[in-house]
């Protein structure tokens, strides 16, 4: 009788988790179209900056304004690497995301922390700072896209 | 020979214009991605709060951070209804956008107020005020929706 009260439990807790993880989007498409959209977004904000950053006196408005918003999206995209979300619509996510949570977060927080280096810099106006601060968020987005992104 | 001149200013300053608008998108595909993209992002967020206020007791985290966020998003996709995108890949945008650019912007303005009021509800955590506030700025995508985006 403990046994089957304890397996009620857990199939209930785990039915709770699965209806958390899936809360905020209707389905897995839902989920794969959020975070593209949001890994959209960012990755023409990061070349705004980079064709600004081949003038040799770049807007740093433009600048300042891209990488103020980079910094709001960067933790976005991420909660929508929901279980289930495999294989789904044209999703280019490879399977590591799942098999290898730990260095797929590794890089992703990797990138957050250059991505907000990159707002630092770019509110400082200091171009050479900005230039050094891009390159590092740039690599930071290729080595994740190398490893857990299908090639198209 | 002025007149001549004259011209030449004009098409000059035309051009530099458009090079301007052109900016931030490398084609009018980019535009039409990134603001759908913007947008769906958004639209997923008012869906977010919806789904709260489902509940008698919704969480008041989840909708403070959404609607945090929809209020930095609310210009995002409007820089990218630039000319030349209109019948662009999948675009719902219906041309109206730029044959009657004051009402389409007095919308955009209308929507943006109102999610200001919908982040400044959501940060003083009252339900009802919350709940008011977001039926205001869903009747302000609505109906923008209805006058500039084609039905699906």
């Amino acid at each position: 009788m403990q046994q089957r009260h304890l397996a009620l439990a857990l199939a209930l807790a785990l039915l709770l988790c699965t209806s958390r993880v899936w809360a905020q989007f209707a389905k897995p498409e839902t989920a794969v179209r959020y975070r593209q959209s949001a890994l959209y977004v960012m990755g023409n904000l990061m070349q705004r900056i980079a064709a600004q950053l081949d003038y040799s006196r770049p807007n740093l408005e433009t600048i300042r304004t891209s990488a103020a918003l980079l910094d709001v999206l960067k933790t976005v995209p991420f909660e929508a690497f929901v279980e289930g979300t495999l294989d789904v619509g044209d999703t280019a996510a490879k399977p590591e995301i799942w098999t290898e949570p730990e260095r797929f977060k590794k890089l992703t927080v990797e990138m957050q922390d250059r991505v907000a280096s990159l707002n630092d810099a770019a509110r400082s106006g200091d171009v050479a700072a900005i230039r050094a601060a891009f390159g590092e968020a740039g690599k930071a987005c290729k080595s994740c896209h190398d490893d857990f992104r299908k090639k198209r």
